[in-house]
């Protein structure tokens, strides 16, 4: 397995969405997933830049049966991400929010997600943010306890999350 | 009381960060507060700007016996503000989240965070966000009843958030 972890570029975007789709149909909400391949690219390499992302890249893509619309025009393949955003908190200052942490089914359990995660650590040391942020659901005990092996790690159960949808 | 709701300009992040300070010492974690004034303005107003608000101006302080620190050059005084930032969720685009909304004590009640919270609606819908999301402690009543009188609100306690300070 030849893995490389490197920043987004735009020509990423593609095999990123479909990682997204993947995603939200094995979580049986396919029809969830709203955002446009236009917008996703805007938002990430437009005029206006509000998210930034790290790829997880692999060089050997055809040895492990991968879905063809992880496949880059290079012939390597995407096969997880680490997406954020830059949060203001007003009184701490700037921190990393990691949205989304996700690894394609077939190449779980390798340590890819640990990778992306140790790179999100450098990047917030090297750009100087206060701390990093993100959420986990409840119920997810693996990804709970991958997290709770970071040390200075604090989890609250004290907030609630609300939304409107417009 | 002749209260004017309009978008922050630097000038204001004086009386901000006092507002900031007051209700984190009413927190009783004043020593919390690790934002410098420099920070704090070029995050707002610098080349990369993270955050955006809305501050309500009283052009009366006098006759509400507001701190000193309250007060702008221009004798007016700002006694609240709602300051978000754009979260991006890889399912639905991008969203205003809404990091602060915060009123002076003495100018509570009055119904003044209701008018913040109005106009970030309208800025979600001109800025053609999908969303508007937020947080709130979960023992606290009075702000739940508050946002529960809005339509659509979804409310999720089913997430823990996790954070790593640097």
């Amino acid at each position: 397995m030849n893995i490389n972890i490197r920043k987004a570029v735009q020509s990423d975007c593609p095999a990123m969405l479909e990682l997204i789709k993947e995603l939200a149909i094995y979580e049986k909400e396919p029809e969830a997933v709203t955002v446009t391949l236009d917008h996703f690219e805007e938002s990430g390499f437009g005029e206006q830049q509000v998210w930034w992302a790290y790829v997880a890249e692999i060089s050997n893509p055809n040895e492990f049966d991968l879905p063809e619309a992880l496949y880059l025009p290079t012939g390597k393949a995407i096969i997880g991400f680490a997406l954020y955003y830059i949060r203001y908190s007003t009184w701490k200052g700037q921190r990393l929010y990691l949205e989304d942490l996700l690894i394609t089914e077939k190449m779980r359990g390798k340590g890819l997600g640990k990778l992306l995660f140790d790179q999100l650590i450098v990047e917030c040391k090297e750009k100087k943010y206060s701390g990093m942020a993100w959420q986990v659901l409840d119920w997810n005990e693996p990804a709970i306890n991958f997290y709770k092996k970071y040390e200075g790690l604090n989890m609250s159960d004290e907030w609630l999350n609300c939304m409107i949808n417009f």
